[in-house]
């Protein structure tokens, strides 16, 4: 399907030059100046759309397309139909992600303060910052230029955000300190106060002051709805380039290297280190105080309760060295078939 | 508990014939005329109240009521006390929601916009909307008849909803085209970015633009904190009168059919299509580009990460065919009670 | 490190002598007069501050910490540096929080009201309330004095907060009753509708009005982002002291008892019913209907199907006593390392 216009910016037409240079491809001679408008899924594209091959199982949709370029790898380009460029590319999807971005460009701040942003005082406001209806941005904040605050975010007291931030509506950003280009998706709440209490002999839980802050570097981006609780004592800290999905949830003093992924509904929980370039997947949970390893990967809702060495990929909970994980997976499935499970009596619990 | 006045519109009292006409109830005769107010557990219910046995476990509480009238299967009829009516129903659950929805209707839209909303250029609103305090709707979105959206909700430029659409307070919803009596309750997120990037050799990741929609089917209710993404290229399908729990994850380009249950906390990854009645449990997770075939059931907790066949129950992780799950779970048990297990050292990880 | 003041008060300096009354802790003599303005950690802190050692593996930072006063076990008193002041007590970490929360205050009400603040009719503000900018109390809505009404924050009609409840910035509160001292942090949805409906042959999901409300006691905290839906008929009911952290997902009629604590993502299905000091670990679920009695424990991503007795740790899914579930977890890890299960063929799904 081709971007619905009401919806995404269109930059285009562009000549296919400018597209082919931003993603580091060679162009078949004489197809520079053909004009592209946008990108579009195979079975949806038009002449003036770039597609993309993802896989060979679409090169049935990729035949039949009509679509004017089609960014894929050097195996597929035969199957590319007459008329139409094939964009060849070592890494197709990045290839792809560049083209994508100069033909539909992210919305760019556009300098304006809506009169209901209610910006309190000391604040500093960078050159060209987008401010939205109803934005609140208390007393102190630092924001660099050209940060778009979106409708109804809360920007609390003294925090500090870099150049070219993205904090989308709704979202809670207090006792924070943001490096440039992050941005946080609607909901997202990054600072509140983390999980910490003492429990007196009679069960009265009182509250550990959680003293520290939420550190975002560069590039980090998260998910709508994920939280970000500040440190209690040392800061949370999420490395440059870091992306976390939707629902995530990161306690204090969680410390994340640079690069990291942690995929939707995963949880670290307090005082955890992750190296650089860990992954987390999905609905994974991580025990606090626990060291991950630099390029550590972690399985789809794995529970990691021991520490994991660098490059270790782990599956299961507990969560153990992948082969063996899997490996257990597939022995449970097999007890799933097996006549011996068949002739177990199906306990009752307690 | 009867309803509490204060936070629940009372619409009685109504005459129980019209009650029963509502719920497809034939009465004992001579009693369509007794007027109730309202509905109430079998506790607390009294003779102007409707009230519902909702299993057998309950019969002594039936047996002790001062209701006025109680929903009941055939088989229960026999213990409704003295002086209450018996308002037999072949499914009593579905006749006392009609009951109690005439009982104590939803609110409905008051056409009424409040002074503080803040109404973009080329905004369609139908006839009867309500917009409440500090709600955004952004330029050119196109709102039914009848829509009430909430305090602080936030609907996007360009938006569609249909006729009779709650926005709840909080929402986010941008990107999306949604049919009609579409209920987000707070804090949903509609339209978000999803998780799209590639990595370069060097560990960047670079966005791929997420270029497609959200489209909501009629009648779909979305629970307060989910997040539903946008498509990437092709866009997120909820098929009509899909219900979603609190705290689901969509992830981007999935498809699900008519009248899916998702429960709370489930999370279905991007690409993935569900037919259409098919149940994902709490907690659940499926992985991404995967196909579940139309009346599937995944159990609570479970991680599917293969197709499941229309009609099949799976559970487990890795899910399997329930029986087989479930067989496993007994094991585990079992194992777990054993002797042979007692003897094992408790390994230490690595 | 030393807390940022931008982000967080300070109160000092103070006499160690007040700071030790409060936490309950004999000082060494001619050490009373010593003033203090910060906590700190080990390594960060200085002279004027007051640090913690957690567990022995800290000694080595507490030799070398230039901290003025620590709190510690009396265990480990003897690793105090020369000229710092050891500050014994047998529960360490609370006395802590007792020192921090006198030099680091939390806000206290401002008793201010923002003027965009929308404050509707017959509403009654306690003394010394503080409303935060757009922040919307809708009509019959009972304040109790002091309480904070953060940025954007919601509460609905006829809701009833006790004295000094703190309503963080886009918080959800509607058709609750809570008590004093209630904390709800940013972005959590109390009172929402509960997944309640039935459904018809054809396949229909029909709403049963959800006429409960959600009870919250003195002191119950709730999480960034967490749910907890309002009752069908009885109430939620969340039990004084009570600590539920992010993300946290609690289905209607769920009756939770005092003190309970329920961490994050974690989730209890529909009308369950919690004793008093029940903890629940992170990403843990409980199904509906069940009793799970005081002072139990449910281990982390435990699944628990039938009821818990008191006093009982269970782990697992399906959660067992928490001895078994351990021993299932140690065979599991035993299973992945051994040649019987490296012979298996890793069997393919259906």
């Amino acid at each position: 399907m081709a971007a619905d216009f009401r919806f995404h910016a269109v930059a285009g037409p562009l000549p296919l030059r400018r597209l082919a240079e931003a993603a580091g491809i060679a162009l078949p001679e004489g197809t520079g100046e053909r004009l592209f408008s946008g990108v579009a899924t195979l079975q949806s594209a038009g002449p003036e759309d770039v597609s993309f091959l993802e896989s060979r199982r679409w090169l049935p949709s990729l035949r039949e397309s009509r679509a004017g370029a089609v960014v894929l790898a050097e195996a597929n380009a035969h199957a590319v139909p007459d008329g139409a460029v094939a964009l060849v590319a070592p890494a197709p999807v990045l290839a792809f992600a560049r083209i994508a971005t100069l033909l539909h460009p992210p919305q760019s701040a556009r300098g304006t303060r809506h009169p209901t942003a209610v910006v309190g005082e000391g604040v500093t406001l960078g050159e060209g910052c987008e401010i939205g209806p109803y934005a609140v941005v208390e007393d102190g904040a630092v924001l660099g230029a050209r940060c778009i605050i979106g409708p109804h975010a809360h920007v609390g007291a003294h925090v500090v955000l870099g150049a070219e931030c993205r904090v989308m509506s709704h979202v809670t950003v207090t006792h924070c300190i943001a490096g440039d280009r992050v941005t946080l998706n609607p909901g997202a709440r990054i600072g509140s106060e983390g999980f910490g209490f003492a429990t007196t002999r009679e069960g009265e839980h009182v509250t550990v002051p959680q003293l520290g802050r939420v550190i975002l570097g560069d590039d980090v981006e998260v998910g709508a709805n994920t939280c970000i609780d500040r440190g209690s004592g040392n800061d949370t800290v999420i490395g440059a380039g870091s992306r976390l999905d939707d629902l995530v949830m990161i306690g204090h003093n969680v410390r994340l290297g640079r690069g990291c992924v942690i995929v939707g509904q995963a949880g670290i929980s307090g005082s955890t280190t992750l190296g650089d370039f860990v992954v987390v997947a999905a609905q994974a949970g991580i025990s606090g105080h626990l060291n991950i390893g630099a390029k550590a990967r972690v399985g789809a809702k794995s529970g990691v309760i021991n520490d994991v060495p660098a490059g270790m990929d782990v599956f299961g909970f507990p969560a153990m060295p992948a082969r063996e994980g899997l490996r257990v997976a597939a022995a449970m499935r097999k007890l799933g078939r097996s006549k011996a499970a068949a002739r177990m009596p199906e306990t009752k619990s307690d």
